[in-house]
């Protein structure tokens, strides 16, 4: 096939087929239990692929940086929400989209709201930042009395639009595919009880997002919007915890093979840590930095069986193969290496090229 | 100071007077040993930067990808090594680099000299990748005999010029300052008793480089050639390992703080996996994302006690600090994260801001 031919270095191939029916799924999902479909463009990071998810009807969008933000305000966005807590300093560039878009921000605490009430010349929506469990930002979902005094304050700042409560459940990363399951339900009770105790305050919303438990809750429950990010193209990561199956992967990083190890069945890749990115996960004692493929035909094969990139340096991949692969790989040959986090290779690599051979840039590489 | 009001966003600091103190004293080590110094470029990526090392007469630089060696010698550097093994998928860029300067390559299978032969029009230098115990790539030490054949087939081949035996101890970056020590007298040890075992094809040059090892031996032993790269900047790793002092770390991630979490004494930074990449080290069971230090005057302060960054996602890091400096840290305020692997921290940044004020660009970011 031609792209195979023309590849000489690292390179990240997409199979658009699977990203599109992967977004018209989860599109699907959210439409039929009336829930409002709000993806996290950081992990495709691209306009082009932006313009997948408005063919599907979808208007509303997350995004992790203001940088993001305005990226896909230029390319027509009009409904953002930036799924990080304000950062003041950058408070000339936030009043600057507010004016131009309809713009969501989250905070969690009154000294943000009482800047964003000084400084801000535009009406913003407002997300109140719930920690569900996850210990990373936002406050805790057993401290109603805190969020109280938050949304007291925000009430009184005329800019400021309260919609509601927003988590991201990211402990479901760390856990099986029944225990995600078990940890996103627990996450949308404890939102839900929130909000009954925050009931004086009128009506809120809640929204919830990640890929693994908006991919395997059937039932996506008493939510108003669904912010999963990952799901257009998953990873080795969601294989490994059961989330999606090696047909929903969409992308993976072509690497020529530059040293064959036959004695110890392995080979070395041009690959490493500034084309992967160095997150793993660990399979018993292993660290798996990458899960293997083969060219095959116009796509990559399903992952090899006992095969994966057991470390990687700055440019290496160190790839252990089974003794019947290591035969048959040479010197010169590409391997596809599905990535253990597909939004950081995304990050790392900033463009894609398609299985039929075209390019795709993104917010840094344009 | 100017700089810190200023910086909006994370901000890869450079304290220049640091760095070309780093260059000038690894040159002078190796210039007192008469050793030729060829310092790796991976780890700066920056041709302005480069000039700092010409200032000091250094005319020979190591690389990592036939991509950086191309951006070299774009700015005038004419004596270039390739320190990753030959991707033999990128033939027609090679030869055409090949013309224009003198080009280092690695080797470590017959099959690929052979592909030199037929492809190259210009002579190169050869280096065989030797495995001192790193168990990366390259042929092992204690393999002589295939070091031979493969000597033999090279010298059979009119464009391949015969340098030497390469290695990079990178084994030497998980152990302590007197394993490092003892480790990089084994390596070079292990490469002269080779060099000794191959005597009848003549003269060969011995070529050895990692950080670790060139800082802390004292006598940098029986080389003729060193290609460490990290040095200039160093960073938490090597700071862990005994291998630098606070005040020899010339670089630091500039990042907003954007929450506060008192009762667990924990602040969220704008810095994450795509600013500081995912490295970290492990002090006791505590993984260790990066040191903390604060902006003081015109530069940033030593590593705060008892402050680290204890976890990053896309996006953000969740930094630990003591109690005192939970109480006086603010949201809005700057944090500098001195960066647990530099060369990475560098990659993803793209550019660099120094302590005066000026922008300075990479490979990536021209």
């Amino acid at each position: 096939m031609a792209i195979w031919h023309s590849i000489e270095k690292p390179t990240l191939l997409l199979n658009s087929d699977i990203a599109r029916r992967n977004i018209r799924r989860m599109n699907e999902k959210a439409k039929a239990q009336k829930i409002r479909f709000r993806p996290h463009f950081k992990t495709h990071q691209s306009a082009e692929i932006g313009e997948w998810f408005r063919e599907e009807g979808i208007q509303t969008i997350t995004v992790s940086s203001l940088d993001m933000a305005e990226y896909f305000a230029r390319y027509g966005w009009q409904d953002i929400t930036i799924a990080f807590p304000v950062n003041i300093r950058q408070m000339d560039t936030l009043q600057n989209l507010a004016k131009r878009i309809h713009l969501g921000l989250l905070i969690e605490s009154p000294e943000v709201a009482q800047l964003l009430g000084q400084c801000l010349k535009s009406m913003v929506d407002i997300w109140i930042k719930i920690d569900c469990g996850y210990g990373r930002t936002g406050i805790s979902w057993n401290q109603p009395s805190e969020v109280a005094a938050l949304i007291t304050e925000i009430r009184r700042i005329p800019q400021l639009n309260l919609r509601g409560i927003l988590t991201h459940a990211g402990h479901t990363y760390i856990a099986s595919s029944q225990e995600i399951v078990r940890r996103y339900r627990e996450a949308i009770e404890r939102m839900n009880r929130l909000r009954n105790e925050l009931g004086e305050f009128g009506s809120l919303e809640v929204s919830v997002g990640d890929t693994p438990g908006c991919t395997l809750a059937g039932d996506l429950g008493e939510v108003d919007e669904i912010r999963p990010g990952n799901f257009i193209f998953y990873d080795a990561m969601q294989l490994h915890f059961g989330v999606c199956h090696p047909e929903d992967i969409a992308v993976a990083l072509a690497c020529p093979v530059v040293a064959r190890h036959p004695n110890r069945n392995e080979v070395a890749i041009h690959g490493g840590a500034i084309h992967l990115s160095k997150d793993y996960f660990k399979d018993g004692e292993q660290a798996i930095y990458g899960l293997v493929a083969l060219p095959e035909g116009d796509n990559w094969s399903k992952p090899l069986p006992n095969a994966f990139v057991r470390g990687i340096s700055q440019e290496h991949g160190m790839v252990h193969l089974s003794s019947a692969n290591m035969q048959s790989v040479q010197v010169g040959d590409l391997l596809c290496i599905i990535p253990v986090h597909s939004c950081l290779t995304v990050h790392a690599m900033r463009s894609y090229l398609t299985l039929d051979g075209k390019i795709i840039s993104t917010l840094n590489k344009d």
